[in-house]
C-alpha cells in the first residue's frame, strides 16, 4: 500500500457517512418510484437520475481514504453495505478489506466471487496478503500463491508461519537496506535513485554482506551530517531490534517504551528479515484492548454491528452456558439451606448482597492484578506483599461495609443475631473474595490462558457460591 | 527531551528489574550485617563493599532508558523505590517523572523537596512541564514559571489552559518550519545549520508570512526529489491537521486511520501552534484503554501496587457504596416477597440465577453498545435496527435458555408450574436485559459521561431488581 492517501483533506469521516446515506435514501426513494409506476416514460427519467446518484456517490467514495471507505462499510446495514461495496473500485478492494473489521470482511468476502479476490488481493503486499489469507476461501489463497514469484511466496509463507500474536505475523518486508562503508552522498543519491520510499521509513538498516544487521541510519542524521561523512560513522549501532518469535504485546510495549517509528526484525543469525512499523503496533494494541473488553463480556469474537441475530447468539453462547452452569452450582448451595429459608425467609433477601459486595471488591483486586501481569510488575518477590496488601484491604472493607450492612439489617429486621451473622459474612465473603481477585488471574496466566476471559468467571463463581455458603451456613449454625 | 536514548540495546527491562533487585538485597544483607556486628573492622570492610553495591546499581541505571527505570520504580514496594530514586542523577529525574504512571509519580514528589523538584522540570520542554504540573506544590509551579522566559511560560500556559483529553494537551512545541518559496537544497542546508530535529520529525511545516500553515513537506520526499525543485512543487498542500479544541479521542482516532507519525495543530486563522507526535499518541490510546478497564471495575484513579492499604480502601469505596445501595434495593424487592419464599423455598434458589443470567446477557449487548459509541458507528439511522437485533437474540436466547432452566428445574423440584415460571421469568428478564444494556450506556453518554463507569452499575441495577420482581411476582401469582 502507498502513501497515496496520507495527505488527504481532513473533513470529519462522519459527514461522509451521513452523506453516503442520503445517497442511499434517494437511491431507493428512486426505486420504489420505479417499482410503482408503470408510465415507460417516467422510468427512464427516474432511472437516468438514479444512475446519477450512484455515480455521484461513487465519485465520492473514490476521494475517501481506504480506512474511512471502511468505516462507511461498518456502519452500515447489510444490504446497504453491499451496494456501496459494488461502487468501490476493484482496485481499491484490497486496502479496503484489510482496514474492516473481521466480522465486516466476512460478509463483504462472502459477496465477491473468487475471480475478484484474486484481483483485489493480488495488488497488495506480502504481508498484507498474509494478512488477509484466513479469511480467504482456500483456492482463491492456492491461486494468489500461483500468481506470486518465488520470493513473495517464500514471504507470504513465513508470515503465515508464525503465530498470530508473534512480531513475525506483524512485520512487512518493505524496507531500504544500506552498505556502511559507502558516503551519506553515495546514500541520498541511491535514495533518489529508488524515487519513493515506503511508507512510514524513518531510518534506512545497514546491513554487511549475507544480509547480517549492523545498525541503522535515521533519515534525519543523513539530512543534517555532512554528505562526505560515511554511514559507518553516523549510524546507530546498537538498535532496538525484534526476533520474529517475539511476542507481539512485548514489542508493542517496546514500541511505547522507547518511543520508536520502524524496528528491524533479525533472524537467529543476526539477519535482516523484516520490518516493524508504528502504525502496525498502533493496530495492534487497539485490537487487544478491544479483545480484552469483548472477552470480559463473554463475546468470543468481535460482532458486525448488523450481523443476523443466529450469528451474534451463537457468539454469545459459550458465555452464557458458562455461566449458567456456576449459577446452577451456586443455586445448589442455597437449595441445600432450603430448610432455614422456610424458617428466616430474610435470609433469602440478605444473601445476595454478601455475594455481590464479594463480587464487586473482588473484581477490584483482580483488575489491578490483570494490569499488573500484563505490564510484568508482578513477581515472586512482591506477590506476597501484594496478598498482604489485598487481604488488608478487604479486612478494613469488611469492617465498614458488613458494619454499616449490620446496622441496616437490624433496622430492617430488628434481629440483632441476624445483624452479627451479616456483618460476619460479609467480612468473611469479602476475605475470600479478595483472594480470589488475586489468584484466580495468576492461575488462568499459569494455565496458559488469558486472564481476561475465565477470570471472571472463576471469581463469580467462587465469590457467589462461597458467599451464599457462609451467610447461610453461619445463618443456620448461630440462629436456628 | 533528546532521543539520546533511542538507540539503546534491547536487552529486556524484566532482566534489569531482577538486577536491580538482587542489588538492593545484598544491600540490605550488608546493613544487616553491619547493625549487628560491633566490629569496627568488619564494619569498614562491610560499609565499603556496601557503598560499591550502591555505585554498582548506580551506573546500572544511568545505562537505562528513563522508561525503563520507570518501570523498576513501578514494580518495586516504597522503601526499595525511594533508595533507587535516590541514586538516579539528577538531571534524569524530570524525564523519568514523565515515564512513571500518576500514581508512582506521586509517591516520587512526595519524597522531593522543591529545590530539586524545580531542577528536575527546568529541563523539560514546555509541553512536558505543563504535564507534569498539575501534580507539582503551586510554589514549585509558580517558581518554575518565573524561570521560564514569555514565549515558553505562554506555551506552558496554553498547554494547562486546554482540557486533559482535548489535542491542545497533547501537543509539544517542537517542529521545523520552512518557506514554500525555497529550494529543497536550501531547505536541506538549513536542516544541516539545524544540527537536530526534534524527535519523530518525519515532516517540516510550510508556512507563510504571519506563521500560516500551507503545506508539510515530507523528509521521505526531501530525500528523493531533485534539490533544485521547490518545496511549493514538493509539499504536500492537504496535509491531515488538527485544533487544538479537537478531543484527542478523535484525533488519536484518525493517527490510526491514516497512519501519521506527526501532525499539524493550527489555530482558527490556521497558524500553527503546536505539533501532535505519534509516541503521545500512543500513550493516549494505551492510557484510556487502561482507564476503561479500571473505571469497569470502580476504581477511580490508577492504583500504584503498593500504595498504602488506607489509601487504596479509599479509591475504591465510591463504587462499593453505589453498589451497595443497589444491592440494598434489589433485596428489599425480594424482602416484599417473603411470605412467598416461605411457602416455597425453592424460590430462593431459583431466583439468583434468573438475575444472573440476564446481568450476563445484558452486559454483552452494553459491551457492543459502548464500543458502537466510542467508534462513531451508532446514530438514530440504526438504532432502531439494532434494538430489534437485539431484542432478536434476547428472544432466541430467552427460548433457549429458559427452556434449558425450565427442564432443570422440573428435574429438581418435580413441580411443572414452577418450571414453567422459571422459563417466563428467563424469557421476560433477557428481554428486559437486552433493553437495558442497550440504552443505559446511551442514557449516560447523553448525560455526558463516561459510559465506561456506570453503565454497568446501572444495568445490574436494573437486571437484579427486574429479574427478582419479575420471578417472584410470577411465582406469586402462578403457584401461591
Amino acid at each position: 500500500m502507498t502513501d497515496q492517501h496520507e495527505t488527504q483533506a481532513h473533513a470529519p469521516v462522519e459527514d461522509s457517512l451521513r452523506l453516503v446515506v442520503d445517497s442511499l435514501s434517494r437511491h431507493k426513494l428512486v426505486e420504489e418510484l420505479v417499482h410503482k409506476q408503470d408510465m415507460p416514460r417516467h422510468e427512464l427519467v427516474e432511472s437516468l437520475v438514479h444512475k446519477q446518484n450512484l455515480v455521484d456517490l461513487s465519485k465520492k467514495l473514490d476521494g475517501l481514504h481506504p480506512a474511512d471507505v471502511a468505516y462507511i462499510l461498518e456502519a452500515l446495514p447489510m444490504e446497504d453495505r453491499l451496494l456501496v461495496w459494488d461502487l468501490v473500485k476493484a482496485e481499491r478492494d484490497g486496502e479496503i478489506l484489510l482496514e474492516v473489521s473481521d466480522a465486516v470482511r466476512e460478509s463483504l468476502i462472502d459477496a465477491m466471487d473468487n475471480r475478484e479476490l484474486v484481483a483485489a488481493a493480488a495488488g497488495l503486499d506480502t504481508d498484507e496478503i498474509a494478512d488477509l489469507a484466513p479469511d480467504l476461501p482456500k483456492d482463491v489463497v492456492q491461486e494468489l500463491m500461483k500468481s506470486l514469484d518465488q520470493a513473495k511466496r517464500a514471504q507470504v509463507e513465513s508470515s503465515l508461519s508464525y503465530d498470530e500474536e508473534s512480531v513475525g505475523a506483524l512485520m512487512d518486508y518493505d524496507f531500504v537496506t544500506i552498505r556502511a562503508d559507502v558516503t551519506l552522498e553515495v546514500a541520498l543519491r541511491y535514495l533518489r535513485f529508488l524515487g519513493e520510499l515506503p511508507p512510514h521509513t524513518d531510518k534506512l538498516f545497514v546491513v554487511e554482506r549475507e544480509g547480517k544487521l549492523i545498525g541503522t541510519l535515521p533519515l534525519k542524521r543523513m539530512l543534517v551530517h555532512d554528505p562526505e561523512a560515511h554511514v559507518a560513522a553516523v549510524m546507530s549501532e546498537d538498535p532496538v531490534l525484534f526476533h520474529p518469535s517475539d511476542e507481539a504485546a512485548d514489542a508493542s510495549q517496546a514500541f511505547e517504551r522507547y518511543d520508536l517509528v520502524t524496528a528491524p526484525v533479525v533472524d537467529a543469525q543476526n539477519r535482516l528479515v523484516g520490518r516493524l512499523t508504528v502504525d502496525v503496533v498502533l493496530d495492534f494494541i487497539r485490537a487487544e484492548s478491544e479483545q480484552d473488553l469483548l472477552q470480559a463480556a463473554g463475546l468470543r469474537e468481535d460482532e458486525d454491528l448488523f450481523t443476523t441475530v443466529w450469528k451474534a447468539a451463537k457468539n454469545r453462547w459459550l458465555w452464557l452456558g458458562i455461566n449458567l452452569c456456576t449459577a446452577l452450582f451456586a443455586s445448589r448451595v442455597v437449595g441445600a439451606f432450603e430448610g432455614s429459608i422456610e424458617k428466616l425467609a430474610a435470609l433469602a433477601a440478605l444473601m445476595p448482597i454478601v455475594a455481590g459486595m464479594g463480587g464487586n471488591s473482588g473484581s477490584q483486586t483482580l483488575t489491578l492484578v490483570v494490569r499488573g501481569l500484563a505490564l510484568n510488575l508482578i513477581s515472586r518477590d512482591n506477590a506476597r506483599r501484594l496478598v498482604l496488601k489485598e487481604l488488608g484491604i478487604a479486612l478494613l472493607n469488611g469492617v465498614v461495609w458488613g458494619g454499616i450492612m449490620g446496622l441496616v439489617t437490624f433496622m430492617l429486621y430488628g434481629n440483632p443475631a441476624l445483624a452479627m451473622v451479616m456483618s460476619a459474612a460479609m467480612l468473611l465473603n469479602l476475605l475470600v473474595s479478595s483472594m480470589a481477585g488475586f489468584y484466580a488471574p495468576i492461575l488462568i496466566t499459569r494455565l496458559g490462558h488469558d486472564p481476561a476471559f475465565g477470570a471472571h468467571v472463576l471469581l463469580t463463581f467462587i465469590t457467589d457460591s462461597m458467599g451464599f455458603l457462609i451467610f447461610l451456613g453461619l445463618a443456620t449454625m448461630v440462629l436456628l
